[in-house]
């Protein structure tokens, strides 16, 4: 039996947290409503300086200080700005837990957001954003994200030089202040707790901090546009994205299920039918991607450009074909991969504490293993494939980066 | 206390084996004496072609049918080939164990090698070769290893062009039937494990595997040469090699305490002195690399073309500084984090597997958490200068990549 606990502090402040038996470690997530989607549209990349401003300087302590005292508590961090969620994820030794979480009060609570750190913050994240004209796989799924999304859901998080450029010291205080408050905050724990003392502490550090109501960012309306990039590389590189359901829907699974029989293992679909029978790429893959209100499925390949044209045609004709036939036995190697998965997710406390944190805030609750066992376990051919022709494959988003474009019909 | 075992079997086939308490997976870990070093000259790539080719076909499975078999455990699992081992490794629920490595026994000893599969492989192998022309970051370090190591231990696993196109089954099965053997073979085991039963398991499957003697490859006399590559990319890529003491040294802790000052946790020195004070790079980071006979640290970083002559000489000053003094405070943050990740590794079935093939094939041996531990918790600023006189960071073998090269002295 899992212990998970939760509760939500009047502050609107979520803890949520589940005592993993017999591990030394301990590690926690924090999930502020500040990803780059409320960045304001002249200033693309607000949100992720902003990630790494909170970390130089906060409460009593300096930007040396604060990173000093959080390496000395063997602390593997990471901040990151996402689409809809700034995250502030750590790992250590669970007796090590509780002096984290104080310094992050600060951190969340108290940071300085000294005007002498903006300036390498700025070129930090303008080396970020220009790194990517050198990395061609990450810049194909950054274009297609924004052509497959509506504003402001599209957004890499690594904003424009210009609204780099555009930000100051005020105008980032302004925006932190606006954001950063407990309504809606997530802090998940996985590892080796005591809850009712960790729900107590955690109320210390937390429980006076005043909500304000937090604007939700209109969405665009849009029509998502394919579209060719061009550039000498010596691997045309391809992303597609079409739509599915979110998490929250009746046909989650089912959904899930079906990527898995494209890219779970190494006898799905698109590994053997497109990459081992024909090697026309090396890597090829699908990803269920889910937000609140939306699903998608998001593939990626690459391979060499006079091949490029074949390796797109089999790919679109891999994810179309699905729904003409599942077989028994291809989907059982997906449930006993995707359950071996689940059960070794269980024993990392990071990975524990991010699905505790994603599941609060996709469906407002954290599912159990059992839960998910059960629910994998009980899917058929007949699910996957009801699914499909009811949300089939179509509506390609797709994007293209090469030395020449691509057709295509579907 | 941890429960490790070891036997090595009248064939010289060794099982290492950790039973991990209160964990459902387990994982497993093959090392195979076949790294590319071991690549007839004529046949770079060899290595690489012959572990995907190992898993499409073998015992009484044809290539669909195995990876199937394998897909169906639930097993996550992968095959590659490093310099000196070609590793197979998979992680699945500890029920599963034993079907798998019983799949195993036919992949390692009983491949079918079959000529349909050579073209597509190939195919593939060339893929992976040419992909890197459009990947920076890689491409700089598998130019630094070529340009610090002597052949062959400077090769990388993906070979040459002409290499791939000379491979032919025969070759192929010649090589295979020359380093397949069980002489000097490890198979590391972590997890829910019954040790008797394992042995048993494990000496039914291999332990009437007859051992061929392998001549071991001549190792050219070499010198380390820097070098420029002219390339226009929006990022100026870094590679930076020196020699250190391999992990059978006494020095060994204090020399990865010392890569731990410059690169372990953000207040560590190429992060704070380089990357955050400076916002010259966006990437930056020191590794050490062991083989059984000789260390590296291995730098990487990148940065905008007109930053990088002063990214270069900062990196390489923050190198050669360090045996001017380290503060007990800052030591003491590295072994926090030292120690905490090592408890961290502890906690994931497929790390301990790694770690224990890995001690095995570099030591003889199996070090205990204990003993990491009380090693570093031994360590003063006062060996790791007196390690750093003794061995200093000098004779750099520095890789560009962009736009123009650079110059320094050392």
């Amino acid at each position: 039996m899992q212990e998970i606990y939760h509760h939500t502090y009047s502050n609107g402040l979520t803890l949520l947290a589940e005592r993993v038996p017999h591990v030394r470690s301990a590690a926690f997530s924090f999930s502020v409503r500040c990803g780059c989607a409320y960045d304001p549209p002249d200033s693309l990349g607000l949100a992720s300086v902003l990630s790494e401003l909170l970390v130089r300087g906060a409460g009593e302590r300096d930007s040396r200080a604060l990173t000093s005292a959080l390496d000395a508590l063997g602390l593997d961090r990471s901040e990151s700005a996402g689409v809809w969620l700034m995250s502030f994820g750590g790992a250590t030794l669970a007796r090590n837990l509780l002096p984290a979480l104080t310094i992050y009060a600060d951190i969340l609570r108290r940071p300085h957001l000294p005007e002498p750190e903006l300036e390498p913050v700025r070129q930090l994240a303008l080396q970020d954003l220009q790194s990517i004209e050198d990395e061609p796989q990450a810049k194909v799924m950054v274009e297609l994200r924004k052509r497959h999304y509506p504003s402001p859901i599209g957004r890499d998080y690594r904003g424009t030089e210009e609204g780099l450029a555009s930000l100051t010291i005020p105008k980032i205080q302004g925006h932190y202040e606006r954001h950063f408050q407990p309504q809606g905050l997530i802090l998940a724990v996985a590892g080796d707790l005591e809850w009712n003392r960790l729900r107590d502490y955690v109320g210390a550090l937390f429980g006076d901090w005043r909500p304000v109501p937090v604007p939700e960012p209109p969405i665009a309306p849009f029509r998502p546009q394919s579209g060719h990039l061009e550039k000498d590389l010596d691997q045309t590189q391809i992303g597609i994205a079409y739509a599915s359901v979110p998490m929250s829907h009746p046909d989650f699974y089912a959904a899930r299920g079906a990527v898995g029989i494209l890219s779970e293992g190494m006898s799905s679909r698109l590994f053997t039918n497109v990459r081992e029978k024909h090697g026309l790429c090396y890597a090829i893959g699908a990803r269920y991607e889910t937000m609140r209100d939306r699903g998608n499925i998001v593939c990626y390949t690459g391979g060499k450009p006079d091949k490029a044209q074949e390796l797109l045609v089999r790919t679109l004709h891999e994810l179309t074909d699905l729904q003409n036939g599942i077989e028994e036995e291809e989907l059982q190697r997906v449930k006993a991969g995707l359950k071996a998965a689940l059960i070794m997710r269980q024993e990392s406390t990071s990975a524990r504490a991010g699905a505790l944190a994603s599941d609060w805030y996709l469906l407002g609750r954290v599912r159990t293993m059992d839960e998910m066992q059960a629910a994998i376990d009980s899917l058929t051919p007949r699910h996957l494939i009801d699914h499909l022709r009811t949300c089939p494959p179509r509506d390609f988003t797709i994007v293209t980066l090469g030395p020449a474009p691509l057709s295509w019909s579907t």
